[in-house]
């Protein structure tokens, strides 16, 4: 399950840390709740970050019939990436210095989703920002619908990319006095903050958000 | 100060988060570890994680020489993109969910950073990582730097979107019973993490870590 689907998705530079494996891939989008959309249009080169979310083996992105992203993606190409970031690795000599992290690259090309999988995927959306919500909101209209655009790549042509673990030192500079180690970063959820105007007392799913 | 420096960074969707304050942009970057650079090559468009940092008016970046990344950089324009993420923003209305987020689109033309500012920046670079470490390791030898390409773009032609506070739902949609809020998100440091191998005790930057 180690080899890459295509010529873009081949890793030359730390190939060890390569991974083709449908799960690392998952894993990597379900723990996002944005990617970053790198496209090109008579500007020149773009990258926009964009909530998104996975169904099956694609992942979604959505907006405004509006977006002139959106309006590109389906035409062309685009990269689709997503890192997050694990720590800062302190080795004993300054260019073995490194960083813990998880990426994936998805390439490929966005396709429309219609309806009814518009709804679905919207309402999955929704399941993945806040599990258990859909019910307790004012869900959208047809106009709110029409307004809006799904889309969604498959995850077939990715390669995902994971450091983790000590730094990693030469050998020769084992012996250098200097502390060696991790210093852990994560994403890290706060207490919840009502707005100003509400009084509903929290659900499940914002009292659990802190502590899950 | 809120004037778009040119076509393509000028936000036509939720204009009213845009800033172009360079105070704005330092800060994001400064709050970065790494970015995403998105570029084109003879396989289409690519969007990149890599370390970053500021100096002065420009943002770093650097690798092997060998990267097909740092050589494709010097020859186009590119886009460079930060993104934090602050919170889920979560509204009384389906389509009025949101998030909180402070980002930054850089577009621009990197250029090699020669010597001998080259070993400056990959000085500050440390010292963005990990403030006052820089004595305390084996310094880059002439091989290293040799092997080693900086290159920085201007922080000139960027712009930044920023959302904060509690959801803005519609005024009839108001007296929804549902709650209303920010699920907050933030970028947490973790206890360091000594390697197996590493006797040294903990100096006083990563001792500073988890409570800085």
């Amino acid at each position: 399950m180690n080899t890459a689907p295509s010529t873009r998705t081949q890793v030359k530079r730390g190939a060890n840390k390569a991974s083709y494996d449908p799960a690392v891939l998952h894993a990597i989008v379900d723990a996002a709740y944005i990617c970053q959309v790198a496209f090109a249009d008579a500007h020149g080169v773009h990258c926009i970050p964009t909530a998104c979310w996975r169904g099956g083996d694609s992942l979604y992105i959505h907006g405004s019939n509006g977006s002139r992203m959106l309006q590109c993606l389906t035409a062309q190409d685009c990269c689709v990436t997503i890192v997050h970031l694990d720590g800062l690795v302190l080795a004993r000599s300054a260019f073995s210095h490194t960083m813990n992290y998880r990426s994936a690259m998805v390439y490929g090309r966005f396709e429309v989703v219609g309806e009814p999988a518009k709804r679905q995927a919207l309402e999955a959306f929704m399941e993945h920002l806040a599990p258990g919500r859909q019910a307790q909101v004012r869900p959208g209209n047809d106009k709110e619908y029409a307004a809006t655009t799904v889309l969604r790549i498959p995850l077939a042509e990715a390669v995902c990319k994971v450091r983790s673990g000590p730094p990693a030192d030469d050998e020769e500079d084992m012996g250098i006095a200097a502390w060696a180690g991790v210093l852990p970063l994560a994403q890290a959820r706060g207490t919840p903050v009502p707005d100003p105007q509400c009084a509903v007392p929290a659900p499940e799913h914002v009292l659990a958000w802190a502590t899950s």
